[in-house]
C-alpha cells in the first residue's frame, strides 16, 4: 500500500479504536497534549505517580515520556512505567543539551528502557552524543541536516530504535531505512508544546501501526499537514493554535492527499 | 420558585458575589478550570500545599477536590483542606476505576471527609461500589442509565450526599429526590477538562445556593447550555473550547429560558 | 529618546535577540506564560528542579519567579536559581496576603535575593508591609492608588528595587522616579494568568533594556496595549485570550503610537 494511503488508513484506525495513550509529560503541555490527542481521536491519560503508573500503563496502547519540567520523582515513575509497558514507548528529550540534568536523564532513559521512538529537535538529538552540542532552553539551535548522521548512528546503537529529528524538514530513521517529511508551518514554533504534541501524536500512530518507523513518519506528516491547514486560516499564534487543534479533528483523506510531503529516502 | 428561574437567580448571585472557589485539582486542567470559573463570574484559587490549604479554605465559599494526576502529598492536602472547610466540598473522582490507586483514594476521601457533592462519569461512579466496573483511562465506558441505581444507593450510604452522574443525560440525586438534565453537546468530551470544569462549576453554584441538590442540578444545566451555545458557533474542538468559555460569560436569562432541559424526576 | 520610541525599539530587540526567559512559575499559568513570551518574540523555558535551576539560569537573560501554587521545594529552587542568576530577577508575589505562607515566602524571597523588579496587584504589594491588608484568593481588593506610597517605600527599603503595582492604572517606581501607565482592558482580569504573563513580559523587556525602571514601564504599556487590541476584536474572555496572544505577536510601531498611555510622573 502507498504510504499516503496507509497514513489515511492508520488515522482512521485511531479515530475508530481511540487508543489510550499514557503520558508522563511536563506541566507546560499537559493540557495541550491531551487536547491534541482528543481532537485527533485518541484517548489521553496523564498519570505520573509511582503508585499507579504500573496499573495505568497496563491499560495503554502507547506510553509517552517527556522530560520537560523534570524532577527526580518523575524519572523514577518514567522508568517504572517503561519497565512495565507492553506497548511502544516514545521518548521526547525536551531541553536535552540545555542542562546536564536533562542530557543525563535522556541517556538514562535510553539505557534503562527499551525506547521505541526517540523524537526531538536537532539540538536535543545532537546533545545525546556530543558534549559540544548545546540547546538554547528548549529551542533548537541546529538544523535537521546537522543531525541526520547522528540520528542514524543513534538508531543503530539502540538496535533499530526509531529516531525522529523535527524541524523545517523532519527526518525519521531506524538507522537503515529513512523518511523525510516536509510538512509544517512557520508558526508552529511560536506555540508552546507543539513539539511535545507531536511526540504524543507519534504515540497515537504507534498504537495502531506496528511498523513503528512508518507510524512515526505518518505522525510527522499528519501533524505537519494540520499545521499547514491552520496556517491557511490563522496569521498569528493564538488563533493558529486553535485552528491547529481544529485541524487535528477534521483533517482526513482530502487534506492529506492535497498536502502530504512524505517520502522514503 | 420555578427551577429555571432559580437557576437564573443563582447564576446572577455568582456574578454579583464572585465567590472564592478553592480548587485542589489536577495539573491538566488547572488553567482551564480557573478560566471556566472566571468567565462565569466566580473567583478561582488553586492552592495545594499542606502549608497553606487550611488558611486558603478558610477564605473560600466552596472547596473542589479533583484526583486527576494524583500524588500522595496531594491526598494529604485534600484531607487537610476538607477537614478545615466550613463550606461545601465537591469531589471529582477522575479516573476512579482505571487504577486501584484512584479508586482507593476516592473511597478514602469519601470516608474521611464530609463530601457535599460527588460528581463523575458513569464509570467513575460505578467503580466506587463494584470491583468489576472499569474505566478506560479517564473516559467513561458506561452509560448514565447503568449508574442511576448505584448513584442513589451511594447517596443514601453517605447520608444524603449529592451524587451527580454526567454523560449524554446527567442524573443528580440525594438518594430520595432526583433531577435529570439533558443539556450538553457531543463536542464536550473532545475537550480535555470539561468534566473537571463542571465539577468546579458545581462548586460555584453550591457557594451561592444552600440547597445543594438544586445547586448541583443548576450547575449541570447551565454548563450543558453553554456547551450547546458553543456548538451553535463552532464545529471543531479548538474553536468549541473558546466559544464554550465565551458562553460561560454571556449566557444569561434568554439563553437559559431558550435551552434549559432540567426536570425533577 | 522619547519613551514611546524606546519601547518600540526595545520590543524590536526582543524580537531580534529572542532572549531566554527562565520561569519558575505556577502550574496554572505555565502554558499561558510560555505562549505569551513566544508570541511576543522571546524564548521561554520552564525549569524548577533543584538539580538544574543553576544550569538553566546561567543561560538565561531574565529569571521570573512566581509563587502561585507554592510548595516548599519550589521555594528552595527559586532561591538557588536567584542566588546563581547573573540576570535581572522579577518576582510576582501571587496571592501574597491571602495566606501567611504566601506572604512569608514573598518576604523571604525579597530578603534572600536581589530582586530587580517586584510586580503584583495592589493587595499583594500592600500585604508585604501590612498585617491588615488582605487578598481575596489571588484577586486584588485594593486600588492602585492605595498602594502608591507603599510601593515607593518598598522600593526605597530595597535599595531602588523596581516596584510595579498593576490594576486599572499601573504604577511603576524605583522609589524616586515613577511612571504611570493607563493601558489595559476590563476583560484582562477575566482570563487567568494575565497578571503572571505581565510579570514574564517584564522579564523579557528587562532582558533587553538595562534601565529596569524603564523596561518595566515599557512592559506594562506594551502588555496593556495588547489587551486593548484584543478588546477591539473580542467581547468575551475565551476569544479575548486568543486575540491577546495574537496581539502580542503583531503589535508594533503603529499600534504602540496609536494607543500608548505611558508617562513619567
Amino acid at each position: 500500500m502507498d504510504i499516503i494511503d496507509q497514513l489515511i488508513k492508520d488515522l482512521e484506525s485511531i479515530r475508530i479504536k481511540k487508543p489510550l495513550v499514557h503520558n508522563i509529560t511536563n506541566f507546560v503541555v499537559m493540557n495541550h497534549s491531551a487536547n491534541v490527542l482528543l481532537s485527533m481521536g485518541a484517548s489521553p491519560v496523564m498519570a505520573h505517580s509511582l503508585r499507579e503508573v504500573q496499573d495505568m500503563v497496563s491499560l495503554a496502547s502507547a506510553l509517552v515520556l517527556n522530560i520537560g519540567t523534570l524532577e527526580p520523582k518523575w524519572i523514577k515513575a518514567m522508568i517504572k512505567a517503561g519497565k512495565n509497558a507492553k506497548c511502544p514507548i516514545i521518548l521526547d528529550p525536551v531541553g536535552s543539551g540545555a542542562t546536564p540534568y536533562r542530557t543525563e536523564t535522556s541517556k538514562l532513559l535510553l539505557n534503562k528502557l527499551k525506547i521505541t521512538v526517540l523524537r526531538g529537535n536537532a539540538s536535543e538529538i545532537l546533545s545525546l552524543v556530543s558534549e559540544k552540542a548545546t540547546t538554547k532552553g528548549v529551542d533548537s539551535v541546529h538544523s535537521v541536516d546537522d543531525a541526520i548522521d547522528i540520528a542514524k548512528s543513534i538508531a543503530k546503537e539502540y538496535n533499530g530504535m526509531i529516531v525522529a529529528v523535527s524541524g523545517k524538514d523532519d527526518f525519521i530513521t531506524d538507522g537503515i531505512n529513512s523518511y523525510k517529511c516536509s510538512n509544517g508551518h512557520p508558526l508552529m514554533p511560536l506555540v508552546t508544546g507543539l513539539g511535545c504534541g507531536l511526540t504524543a501524536t507519534v504515540g497515537a500512530f504507534c498504537a495502531v501501526q506496528k511498523n513503528y518507523l512508518l507510524a512515526t513518519a505518518e505522525a510527522h506528516c499528519f501533524y505537519g499537514i494540520c499545521g499547514e491547514l491552520a496556517g491557511e486560516k490563522a496569521k498569528y499564534p493564538g488563533s493558529f493554535n486553535i485552528e491547529f487543534i481544529n485541524a487535528l479533528n477534521y483533517c482526513g483523506e482530502n487534506e492529506i492527499k492535497r498536502l502530504a510531503k512524505l517520502e522514503a529516502i
